[in-house]
């Protein structure tokens, strides 16, 4: 099973090479990680007030295979690659159609904001990335 | 008529105070104007590579009255208040459920690319901004 | 006396109309505010961690005269133009050698983190924005 | 020799997580990359202009190892790990004092603006990457 998310090119997005702007794709990535937790009713926003945790990215190896323009509309899909106690590899590719314009992986901890440590995935979202 | 378009709150937006980056709500007023057109059928890339017209925000006004924040899902109202030949001014507020955070007068005008000179905006945008 | 602060337009302050995202001019504002804090021994680091005091952006009034482009080099130009207990004023313009590009009317306040209330600003930046 | 620039923490870089935003180390590097051709005389907006030759980030794989936080003060420092005719691969790591942030290797080809197709490094720009 992959997670579909859908986003437009906005200005914001694109720079004065007339090509969305490199760093953007990861924008697009976690918002589509947002999505899906949203989608299986989990609010980082809690996560942060209620269990004192926070998602952190470890590492990102990202490739950029076509350029996205302005207003484009575009697909992130997700699948977990990796999935361990405290750690999780996303991958993650962005297209345009059925064209590919960017593949990633990405490596996620999840931190305790009292401590700052790495803790372990609460069962709920174990049970999620499983799915995936 | 007014548009609503609807956009979530991520991390990306968000900045060390905990609430959304002031600069970041009018990243959200321009997707809402690019959606306006887009539901109307009209792409800003036609317009910038079909009839070299891009569009300009030449000033704004605008108040922050209660902060959005992470994961909020805020709605973009858009109306138009005053429209002439060359140049628009959109009234744009952002909305968490029925409280408003943000209200923004936006004065707009058309540039021709090729000269760098305002144009009047052609027929079928003054007919769009006449509905709103 | 004006405080000047200096910062170079990137590939990331563009959009794909060729210019600065309208939108950059409100960071390249805030850019100039905290090196202005700075200066004068300031950190909102440990104005945040150690007074629990953050400053909001309340309303804003901007005008964008001409656009900045890619590589341009930038001089921000911050006077204050009205100091009260608890909310201050910065006229704030961009220029690019003698040319002013954008100007605008910011009207800032503190908030006390706990409470997330208005406070006075402290006797220390009382002083400093006196001085501008 | 490696090129050294240097670069503030502001709010915009940071997130509600209180640390900055991972997309943003690649604005960091970008802009090091920038500064450094600009030292050596070489102005990007003058490439794309003149030359019609833009910079195209096709691949990156960085490691996020400490966070950064608003104020802080970071050192980009950046070399050369391989050059061939038409790529580049650059190795920048992110300091705060003597403490490594951020490691990325980030793959660059130069695209004709007129072709939309890579193009050989223009001999001064081979030159200055062979400094590094």
């Amino acid at each position: 099973m992959s997670h579909h998310f859908q986003t437009r090119v906005y200005y914001e997005d694109t720079d004065a090479g007339g090509i969305v702007y490199h760093a953007k794709y990861l924008h697009f990535f976690e918002r589509a990680r947002t999505e899906l937790l949203e989608e299986f009713g989990v609010s980082q926003q809690d996560l942060k007030n209620s269990s004192n945790l926070i998602f952190v990215v470890k590492s990102c190896n990202i490739s950029f295979l076509k350029p996205a323009k302005l207003c484009d509309y575009l697909t992130v899909k997700t699948t977990v690659a990796k999935l361990k106690k405290a750690s999780v590899i996303f991958k993650q590719e962005i297209y345009k159609e059925d064209v590919c314009l960017a593949s990633a992986d990405i490596l996620i901890t999840a931190i305790d904001t009292l401590t700052n440590k790495i803790k372990p995935f609460p069962q709920d979202l174990l049970i999620i990335f499983n799915k995936l």
